[in-house]
């Protein structure tokens, strides 16, 4: 019903760096595991195996992590429509969690609801082997390049 | 001006059980290096050093460190007005981050704003080193003992 | 992509109640000019009248209609999904509002992301003329039928 | 525990007029019956009495009026702390409803959490008769001054 969003210009290089799995990844995302597996206009999907290590001792996972997950997506979903050099900061967001996550693989699907050179407004959808446990909205602000940092 | 909530026992066995550092922490916490220094009756502040493995590569704490933190957070303020067996079920919050984070500590301090035998509705304040850099506010639901499940 | 959710029985002739236009609205509902124009399974259309006494003195409609008709059609996607007597109640919810409103017609979408007999996620799409303005997410209790008060 | 934040200079002309009550009030406002009592750097509170036409037919006040209320004091607290000119619109927030409002006086306190010339975090309390009924969260934009548009 509602009508796609008009977007800034989608960057196919940036998509095909993302989806390419000789990138390593580090921090958090590698924590997690996380690993985006499609990017379209307005769209992507990460993709994150549930390690037992990210369940709590009650043997679900921990909150901390879908939410981290739906914080990951959000910004990551704005930059195939960016400028080089811009970065994507979640300003806010809110999740609902649907039910308890065991086992399997999460997906979480980001969508573009609205989108301008400075501001977007993202859901997620995140399924459990394709049963939904979580939904997410939220706001990233798109930030401009930073002068790079003297070296220290 | 608000009257602090009506809330059920504080058990302060729990609470010392929280601040024991010699109780090893796993999984999410352990990997964001949680750290819990203050428990009392409806608050609790949660620690947790900028380790740099938590940045991302535009220098800035992930969003999802400090909404990873909210949760754990919303969680844990609950458990010593709990009873032994229950758990705490994040359902929903929402988090506004503030302020980029790059270095120092940050503190997240959850406090009980209204809390029933089985929901319970709390707010977060997030300072790195002393400013505000994360503001949240979600529902935990408080879930009863599930019969323990048969040795595999 | 995700699948629809399990939903409870949907009654028709609650569905019907709703679209039924002599039904007289009354308090917030009448003062906001809402009507309901589409019941379905798990999906609820309600229609306002841009009014100019719901504009601000800047010519913008006030932000508060647009978050009292989503909280409104939060509750009221529940009801054809609920059983006799039982009422709905917002526990709460989230909105952004997208693009300013100031003429025409706004329609909200809600659809049920999640329902058991005792709670539902919603999620609402707000349109102006077709041109998205506003997205919510919330949560609503199911309350068991109380016991009529006894006259005064 | 966490220190004030840092606003723009606070317009004590402004507060004066919020407070004044021979202005008269319209649109949404009016209907709700709002009144702002008590205008402070970085803090305004708004009366609403529980007038029956607020409520359900189940009794209890209708949760757009709280949520309408909430929105209404989010951006009213920028106001003091804005130029001439500018004005406030919220971009988003996030309410929990506590307990129903049946009767007697809801009392709605805003304070800013962090205000820039373009921006502004805020969090709300309210009260119906001194009992928590409602916590919010939010972020408002500050828009700059529009041309005005010709006579038509």
């Amino acid at each position: 019903m509602v009508p796609p969003p008009r977007l800034p210009p989608f960057d196919e290089e940036v998509a095909r760096r993302f989806l390419d799995t000789s990138v390593p990844t580090s921090g958090l995302p590698e924590f997690l595991g996380l690993r985006t597996v499609l990017v379209e206009p307005g769209r992507i999907c990460i993709e994150m195996p549930v390690d037992p290590k990210l369940l709590t001792r009650f043997g679900n996972m921990h909150g901390g992590v879908l939410s981290a997950l739906c914080d990951h997506a959000l910004g990551l979903v704005c930059y195939p429509h960016m400028q080089a050099g811009q970065w994507a900061a979640t300003t806010e967001f809110k999740v609902n969690l649907l039910a308890p996550v065991t086992s399997g693989t999460v997906t979480a699907e980001a969508q573009l609801i609205a989108m301008t050179r400075s501001t977007a407004v993202v859901r997620i959808d995140v399924t459990n082997d394709g049963r939904p446990c979580a939904v997410a909205q939220g706001t990233v602000l798109i930030m401009q390049p930073r002068p790079p940092k003297a070296a220290t």
